[in-house]
């Protein structure tokens, strides 16, 4: 797994999935030449869809992108057990990987010791490979070192995407795991940094919105257009900032919608951007495109 | 709502649901007096329940139970229509009321706008009356006094059951909102200090593992014998612990299973309690029974 | 230790320290039967004044208040041996005890080996007895239960002042201590709870603000008119949240200026209070008075 | 302000400060190329010196160290005033800028208003250029991007030091200050990364117990040898997290007296590094050097 990754978002007409208009989105990004899909992570609001909802986006998916796209599905729940068995619902279609959430209700219980035990139990009766999801600003959680070195040991987990933005973390993680487990990025501010020091790619709402100048910015690094890059980077943090930490998913789809993507309204609790939010979003993309 | 509740546990048997337990369990309860129970609560693994197996357990505790206990119900989901859905599927069983934890994965845009937005769509039309649920340990959410303010507003939002622990919180809520409404307990180490402040009960783990102690505490508080009420709550104090924020959820069902109900096994990620802790608590209960 | 003491602030006129308006405010405090003063703590401005200054304002409340009351100084530096020589400095004017708050800057390294090595080597060589100062607000530190119980053995340690607002822990160090270590509320919104668990007072911000009515709250709570304690303290309840969690030690100088004490301004980097914020205070007083 | 800056330790025998080890130690480091040294910051036990010893150190730097050097010293107190008083006191003495911590006892009042206040005030009012020193976690305060953004307007305010570990906080304050303005490391585990996206240098405890080290790092930095950079930014990781975030100040002591440097203890409550710590540095020293 390496390259960039599009935390897919999930469009909605009147709180209903529309399929139409997430296969309109992926029609677009195939143009984009991403190196695959997330269907259903923290950007696909996928806290707020049923099994059924996400086995649709997921065989919309499988019908409508490249077989050359890696297509990576969360199926995190909060028990081992309905993890495991909507895993396995899923890895049926044939996708790529399963990106899989820290559980996190029970916080102070999930220690190195419980999280082991459920990677490990998933992992074991998987039939698709499996990606540690570690989201510590949503989930509070933030699985050791030494916990991803011991779970990367095993041949059905093949990688962790970081949300948490400690860059010390990826170099961490990089240089203890072998050089077959893959660290993805989840925090778009450190792309290339975290590309310069190990990492193998990301999975980032960034490359949502702003498809073509991520896969820009990976291709610099390939490149060693290291200036180029740090430029484009530096460039892309007030947009990134904007979409995650900043404003959310809300924000991510206004961005679509400005951008000719079905960007749409976001499920309730989640409220619609304010105008202010509306205007600063649309200030930062004027300078971007500038 | 007022009283002592019982937060009840889900047996299970190979990682099953076990309604005979759950049912014997409630047959034994039923001879403690208590003012009530609430399925499917934190206590009661909530998070690794299906829809239907909730269902189930509320449908067998309707069938046991003497119409005179109150039944509550956690039907929480993180979006609002789900969360609305599925309140409404319970509530046509015939319950009590429904027990709503606040939203929380996308903890940055949970403010109170969002909360007061879900919380007034479920009140709105829901069929059954609502109980907010706050428990900052787990969900990293903490509604404003404000805020519960403002719900309690509402004639189908009836209480609220408060987990944080924080006493000023009980005491600014229960001075702010009409007597109608519920402050309900759910830290067990202040129960009898929260009572004298001005709430109305309390939905405790420390109820279902000692249900006839803590019906005498409520006792004691009710006919004024402070003396009896804080030297009982004083004694409950290192078994509370224990089963809440020292030990959780494997602690409670230990405590069951070492005094005659079914405890019996968690779900996974949660693991089983190790000895040196099965040790601490029995030492705990000698005390507490000499 | 027991009973009420009132939190003194630091009066200053152009940043220098106002010794005259320091002893005509303990002159009106002395009216109060208040059972003693804690001078250089939080609500003193204590991290603001140089060792001659804290001196000084000891020797002066020496001079002017009756020796019935107890006088209780902060004396807590970050180092062990500053902290033991300025203690001593200060017991040699002849005062009832320290209050030494736990150390904190290296925030990781304060585990308990380091707070109690740190306690018991000032406790072995103080002329004065002790109380640990705890107040996670500021510190980012929490001692343990343990660890409190462990320095409670050490005869020249003979309290705790709490800040935390827990009082889950109140009880618990109630319950765990010999009753001639002293349980001091640190936080006025539980001060009436806390006494009925067993603390045996409280050092208050709300004490300097509202001596009077912090004695009759006391004296309620002693004469067993709990309806009436439990009362007055729910009305105090916006007040010592406005001179504590919420506008701090400002606040509490501006209700001194109201209330015709002397309070003044601030040091730097503490700011005025704005001006709704004093207008939010007036209208709390107005009703607390009504 | 640009290189490679060694955070000092401050030497002590017997609790008292050891001058000779003081100057031993910075002939040592004069002959290592550095770009100067920090005295008096946190890894200098700042919070355990007095104004005089703090000045001591000064005097007997300037007097050992060549002139090519730059000194910066931590001259930080609680209050603006104090703060002000004694940075120019040892601006007095000739020194390059001062390193001023934000203040933080009142954590709650601490917001951009009143560190701008703080700051400027002290600007405005020094005889030696400041640098804003950003601790979160000792200090639980992180100045905001935005307020960051102003003070850089300051003349007299000339850069710096996040320890905060953050990258995109380095990305974002270099996007937006100046080129004067200098974004100095405190995180020895970003140093590359931080130099990559624009910062100027670092203050690292890494360059007090491997300044020779620091210096190829940074020196690789400069010639695009960005392998090079990396890897060995990649192989003093495990160094680098023991002296900082792992052990703190006890295990950069203990680095330097296996290295030849004059550790030693550090003041109480810092304790004495255990026995499996010092033999978990010696492995992490071992391979580093194979």
């Amino acid at each position: 797994m390496q390259g960039v990754f599009a935390a897919l978002t999930t469009p909605f007409v009147d709180h209903q999935l529309c399929l139409d208009h997430f296969r309109e989105n992926l029609e677009k990004y195939e143009a984009c030449s991403l190196h695959g899909y997330t269907i259903a992570g923290s950007t696909g609001e996928s806290v707020y869809l049923s099994d059924d909802e996400c086995e649709t986006l997921v065989l919309t998916a499988k019908k409508t992108v490249s077989s050359q796209r890696k297509l990576i599905v969360g199926t995190a729940r909060e028990s081992t057990h309905k993890t495991l068995a909507f895993t396995n619902r899923i890895a049926d279609i044939g996708v790529d990987a399963a990106l899989i959430l820290t559980p996190h209700y029970y916080k102070s219980l999930m220690d190195s010791d419980a999280l082991k035990a459920h990677y490990l139990h998933i992992a074991d009766n998987s039939s698709v490979p499996i990606i540690i999801y570690s989201m510590p600003r949503n989930t509070g959680i933030t699985p050791t070192v030494q916990l991803i070195y011991e779970l990367s040991q095993h041949q059905n987990i093949i990688g962790i995407k970081d949300s948490s933005g400690n860059l010390a973390n990826c170099e961490e993680i990089c240089s203890q795991t072998d050089s077959d487990f893959s660290f993805l990025l989840g925090a778009g501010s450190i792309f290339i940094p975290g590309l310069i020091m190990g990492a193998q790619g990301g999975i980032l709402a960034l490359a949502a919105v702003m498809p073509e100048m991520c896969i820009r910015m990976y291709r610099y690094f390939q490149e060693n257009k290291w200036e180029e890059a740090k430029r484009l980077q530096l460039d892309l943090i007030p947009l990134n900032n904007a979409v995650t930490t900043g404003f959310g998913i809300p924000a991510v789809k206004y961005v679509l919608d400005l951008r000719g993507f079905h960007g749409g309204p976001c499920r309730g609790p989640l409220q619609p951007l304010s105008e202010p939010k509306r205007s600063t979003i649309q200030t930062i993309l004027a300078k971007l495109n500038s």
